[in-house]
């Protein structure tokens, strides 16, 4: 039997929160999943404008960051033609997704869960993806 | 061309805050989903012990309730053996629900939106997506 | 609570009957697919000769258009190896288009809805697509 | 942040080895699934003989089980035509089974896992789930 650390719902408020902030300060209205260490989503927000696509989209990348342990755009560099893990994006029904934006929550080294945004540019969901994680972590005193 | 009125994500958090209380109140931790009048996810949590089953079940529900018109318990009733819609609860992937939960949210006639709500029984689960929606319309002065 | 314009099935009718006259111009039968601003189905037309593999992808251009706000063919541009969305057209099961033919529907700044077309080549499907949408504004006066 | 209880590896092996054991007393080669807390698969057999099909419902089985934290033929009774969860069968893309021969696996009341049995008659997959479960708890000194 082992013992599984795991975001709870406060944790993903939090995480939701420092999301949006960051949204709201470059001006482009997100939508904001954020799943436990198994992939299975917690909380999620559309904010107004966000993109209908970007509903699934954002709950997929948070799903791969977290159930893969790795930031969806780790996985846009080694699924490129030719590299290592070209192709994987279309596995799992095409939820794993490659495209930045996918970050997992790391608390002791351990996957806690993860935080997906989507409708901006991948950068930019990527950016706010990062201040998500960043207001939590330091919430958390990490 | 035609003017559609949809719940923002503010009134999402209404309808989660009033469902959210309901459940705290009968003891069983719930998801709750907000879906736009199409049928889009807007807003959804999990309660600290809600079923991982019931994160698709409860946003399926609210896509049903919305996006069909129509509560997805009374789709339980006219889809039994014999009746004129049996058969129709493995429609659209298995998403079209017809277990109770799903409420379309709806202002002077309009479907503006749905609740989905799982965890508990379907009795329970009805009667916390109720719980959202009544305090979502006693705010909205409905 | 807002409010959201939307194509209706009048709109849907011109739009169709835009991109029909220029795909018998060029004498390509083409899927035709409109849908509202949250990527659900309006109407489709299959002309006599149409591929059926085009029925889905008409609409899946459409959907991507109009819930995306985005037109398929950029979503070919930053899709590439390399670009910042590599691996994108995978997602949501493989319904995110990133070959042209899907045009979101504009109007006053906001996206009403969109406009797939499928069964020529792409360039052929967006030169289609465009005439559907310059036909429609024409008529209302945009 | 919460601390969740999770079979691990090992776990797995035993369950699977008591639900064997029992499938080759009565004869009937099987598909076993074992899965964790959040439904996800953790060892899987398929016995000489065990049915193609079956790999797929032993694993939905062991997933039902655990991520709904209900035993799969209790599904079977609330499920039938005019009972409270009629229609439930065809959710989640008809993963959400209600055939017997799914179990979770419940260590000081909390749910740590999954065991789903297919090939036989329902009741013969319930007698082997049963089986691997009630090895395990013997071993695990419950």
């Amino acid at each position: 039997m082992i013992n599984v650390m795991r975001l709870d719902l406060d944790d993903a408020r939090i995480l939701l929160e420092g999301g949006r902030a960051e949204a709201e300060k470059i001006g482009i209205p997100m939508c904001i999943a954020i799943v436990d260490e198994s992939g299975n989503l917690i909380a999620f927000e559309r904010m107004e404008g966000g993109k209908v696509t970007s509903t699934t989209i954002a709950i997929d990348k948070a799903y791969t960051a977290a159930a893969a342990k790795r930031a969806t755009h780790e996985y846009g560099q080694v699924s490129q033609p030719g590299g290592p893990a070209y192709g994987i994006n279309s596995a799992i029904g095409g939820r794993l997704m490659v495209v930045g934006g996918g970050l997992p929550v790391i608390i002791d080294g351990a996957v806690v869960g993860g935080i997906g945004v989507s409708s901006g540019t991948p950068a930019q969901d990527q950016q706010v993806a990062q201040a998500g994680l960043d207001h939590f972590l330091a919430r958390a005193g990490k």
